[in-house]
């Protein structure tokens, strides 16, 4: 990949979240009990904070930012967010949009400088990467001349772990024995600025529980379009007890303006609870 | 992937039948007109020979079989078939069993020798390969150790061939700079046998226009049984003139048994005509 300039980095890089979140979406399992059976398998580690929380995918897309954008990134500038808040309902949502939810990496190379994030996306369940199911791990790269390219893998297990780790050492022994070491070195030549998640723009899968009233929607609606927060999609359905669950899907805003947004409704009446929000792809 | 035993490689290497293929699948045209899309587009050269029987992806299969089986397979040795006889009833008809027509190399490493071939497949529209479509090609590699791994890019057009061969250029600069040619020399130091075609084995879609009148799929099943060739799933339609138009896809069966029954198919005055057979994944 060369000869080109690469503007895009993004995709599933740890094998146990995905695990947890296939058992989630096929099997209808809650995040403790897929959590559980990774465990079982040796996928998940005693202490499996770094694998739920993303810090070891974050720490994969800081790598791959750097290699592919020639430009340092270290893992305290990515944005990270885990699967751990994820729950059934969010899982059931999404598919009534098209959509299955995925703990993705993704880095941009943009003018403005360079994004690098780590959380759980809506993605169309006919991406290509909406079938990368259990301990598969998948990349994509965009670049200008060869456009995209996929690699698709096992990301965990004792075997496949291995695998990579013997390509790795002979690779090393290669260079030794060949006494060239260094042949590919540090490409990190340039210093690019990595921007804050709140400079960011992204699409927002998100629901809120409200009292059940005339002019919710309406009220809730404004609030969004103040913040300069334009709506794609949305679903009203009545739940117990006297209250409304709204279901929107944004179209792409500034990540602080939606942040805004939310403030706003924490502090409104009628809004009972911001279930949550997940980006979408 | 060095550490492991890989015991199959196979894709979609040959990005021009791609192209047409996904043009007749998608658009509906015919044969001529898909390729003479691909001509206009610069994907197809002037003489499509190459692309369209096959011969490409025939000497792109036996490289891979090479290198991913430490031996030497060459162009003679891989039975090709290209896809110039594929129709548009051929597509409609697998895409009412599930299934779409892509060109696939296949190279299988067996216990008895070799199996390298390129023909024309079915393959379920599930499969992450039925997703590739247009100039994108992919490859499917199995390890012992690594299970599954697939690689996916753009096959043909301008922009992605520069990459690709600015890359390799790329590779033999550094070479020279670190005077580590022949780092990774051949690797083909076994002297594996390749197996002749009619010793393999293969799953069939076979259609068939044959008499409409009593007996008649009885007739065929037993010339079929006859010949150790098992049916997984028959179709079968009245068509214009008196004709039955059976459409049958057979369990796995060695190459030669399958051909000895189309011999007897080709003596038996029921049968009107064998309008395709063509290999299941």
């Amino acid at each position: 990949m060369a000869g080109n300039h690469l503007t895009e980095v993004m995709g599933i890089v740890n094998g146990t979240t995905n695990y947890i979140l296939t058992q989630m979406t096929e099997n209808g399992m809650d995040y403790e009990e897929a959590l559980a059976k990774a465990t079982e398998l040796g996928y998940a580690e005693a202490d499996p904070t770094a694998d739920v929380e993303g810090f070891d995918a974050g720490r994969k897309i800081a790598i791959m930012a750097s290699i592919a954008f020639n430009s340092r990134v270290t893992f305290s500038q990515v944005y990270t967010e885990g699967i751990t808040k994820i729950t059934a309902d969010d899982i059931r949502y999404a598919k009534e949009f098209g959509y299955v939810i995925k703990l993705l990496g993704v880095a941009k190379n943009t003018d403005s400088g360079i994004e690098v994030k780590v959380h759980p996306m809506l993605i169309e369940e006919t991406h290509p990467l909406a079938s990368v199911n259990d301990a598969f791990n998948a990349v994509f790269v965009h670049g200008d001349a060869m456009d995209d390219a996929m690699f698709m893998g096992r990301g965990a297990g004792q075997m496949p772990t291995a695998s990579a780790v013997f390509g790795d050492i002979l690779d090393v022994m290669r260079n030794l024995v060949y006494d060239c070491c260094g042949r590919i070195g540090c490409s990190c030549y340039k210093q690019l600025n990595v921007k804050n998640i709140g400079e960011t723009s992204s699409k927002f899968f998100l629901r809120i529980q409200a009292e059940d009233r005339p002019g919710v929607l309406a009220n809730i609606a404004s609030v969004l379009g103040n913040n300069g927060v334009s709506i794609a999609q949305v679903v009203q359905k009545s739940r117990k007890g006297g209250l409304a669950e709204l279901v929107i899907i944004t179209d792409e805003v500034k990540e602080s303006h939606f942040n805004d947004a939310m403030v706003v409704f924490k502090g409104m009446s009628v809004v009972k609870e911001i279930s949550g929000f997940i980006r979408v792809y």
